[in-house]
């Protein structure tokens, strides 16, 4: 089959692959009919040293159940499935405690000999644990928001999740990215009324007002900072969903968050420390989030897509087929495209 | 009167100051009948540049109400109070949240013209918000445990609060200061039965023991690490409640705390950054804490004192007079003493 391979920054190519089968009992075998480039894809996109071999690339990914392993039960071929960005047995104790992205039997795509999600196929592991059944047909208009169930919309609202997001709180987000859009999206869901966006790119932060932004704060630095303090009377906010994973964004995070308040982040952090001055331990502000698992969100979120209350899949705005995958990298990476999907 | 004040690292001294009065209409008047020495107190003492005029210094302290001001309601002359290390109004929107420590006209003793505690009266701004009255005679017993009650125990309790501590956590302690054997102490009262106790004075792990550690790891760094994993299963404690404020302390809550888990900070951070390698974004670890409301506690905790069901009083294990207050700074420093009551 065909699937995508990085060889080093900027080099994509789709290269033929052995055929997936079952190896497992608990394996299941699903033909790709949507997969999609995440941001964290750009980094190694941006950074990755060159390699001749070359590795697997992808983690998003829904499409139709091939074949089954005898211990994989609750499926039937023909089934399509959405698959989170993280595998897992669903049973463990972290997995109970719905921390999926910890499951003691559970790992990452695309690597240690596991198919990478931007392909014709991908053996699932733990197929009972990981696939989730979506029940629309294969050409339906929903697939671009039951597509974001794999990665992004979870993402964004881990963030908004484990910041505690209520009604009653006020919230910032950093970053207008497919995940700061998503983040707002769940906010939104989980009944903020006030909600800051932070970003500067104006077809990006029309989106994030679609999806429930109150307000957009386009200024960078310092003077972004002030702006929401000028917005909260001072205060800054309660909730701080940082969804960059860069210094400069976690930075302003803490400088826009009200006492006792919370900073979540979801984008994977490209810093080894973060910069908390005493303010912080003054104003008991909390650091929480991590790698969403998205897992142990998919089935609270699929009935308000399915129902059509919200529309997560508009942070897709470019479509292209597998050959073309390398485009599809070219244009996120040079912010042409928000986020893209890949159909094999 | 008489009060301590600090010139500079290790000199500490009893002057006279002028005699604290009623100002505002909120005030009140306090006089000291038990201070202490906190082991903040000690940071100045081991680093402060040397100061002619010198500063006050003493945040914990309870005493007799000698006056009250018109708008003070609630309280009468000859009532035992304990104050807590913040004062504030307690009725703002950051105290109805519980967070005292942000309130909106609260403040610290020893600063801007407020008295300090280790002295032998206070003058009490925000006084009907700050005080808590004490239903003992002034020479009972209970008072070193009520004197805990203005820092030190709803410090460890905030520790413990903030990780979410309950009968199911598994928690791990870092210090076996004061702060560190309260928060075993609030650990205990919370529930826990699992409480691993980080330190080395066998003196003062012991008393841990008492207050309710199962565990005593007496080894640091990377050899320490190794025993709260082996105990563990390999996992780590769900709760790490990091008493110290040093960034070895930081770095080793880390170590040791499980997925999805809790590191609390109470211990004056002496760190610009807080080191965060990926694990602990892919582990999906919170850090909390900060600075503690001890107001939003006191009433909380006092029952448990006055009935005898916990005795956090016994971190003190050395009483000076005022006039020796030097020799108590001096002790704790050297770690002769755990922790000082200073009797004007």
């Amino acid at each position: 089959m065909r699937a995508t391979i990085i060889h080093g920054a900027g080099d994509i190519r789709v290269e033929n692959v052995p055929d997936p089968h079952l190896r497992e009992p608990t394996d299941a075998l699903v033909r790709v009919v949507q997969a999609c480039i995440c941001g964290s894809d750009l980094w190694p996109y941006r950074s990755m040293p060159r390699s001749e071999a070359g590795e697997r690339i992808g983690h998003e990914f829904l499409g139709i159940v091939e074949d089954l392993g005898p211990e994989v039960s609750g499926f039937r071929k023909g089934d399509l499935v959405v698959a989170p960005f993280v595998w897992a047995d669903n049973t463990c104790d972290f997995c109970s405690e719905g921390l999926q992205t910890s499951c003691r039997h559970g790992g990452l795509w695309a690597s240690d000999g596991i198919d990478g999600g931007q392909g014709e196929a991908v053996r699932v592991p733990q197929a009972q644990g990981t696939l989730v059944r979506l029940p629309v047909a294969e050409d339906s208009a929903l697939l671009p928001s039951l597509l974001s169930l794999s990665d992004v919309f979870p993402t964004g609202y881990h963030c908004a999740h484990t910041a505690g997001v209520n009604p009653r709180t006020t919230v910032t987000v950093i970053g207008d990215g497919a995940v700061g859009l998503s983040a707002v999206l769940a906010a939104k869901r989980l009944g903020a009324e006030r909600i800051i966006l932070m970003g500067h790119h104006k077809g990006r932060t029309d989106l994030g007002v679609e999806f429930g932004a109150t307000d957009v704060i386009a200024e960078r630095g310092e003077e972004g900072v002030e702006k929401v303090r000028d917005l909260t009377g001072g205060d800054g906010t309660h909730a701080v969903l940082e969804c960059v994973g860069l210094l400069p964004a976690i930075e302003a995070a803490f400088a826009v968050v009200r006492d006792g308040g919370v900073v979540s982040r979801v984008g994977a952090p490209q810093y080894p420390a973060v910069p908390m001055d005493f303010s912080v331990f003054m104003g008991n502000v909390t650091l929480t989030g991590g790698v969403a698992p998205a897992r142990a969100y998919i089935e609270e979120l699929l009935p308000d897509i399915l129902e059509g209350r919200i529309e997560p899949g508009k942070v897709f705005d470019r479509s292209v087929d597998l050959d073309d995958v390398a485009d599809g990298y070219r244009a996120m990476a040079a912010r042409e495209a928000l986020k893209v999907i890949v159909r094999p």
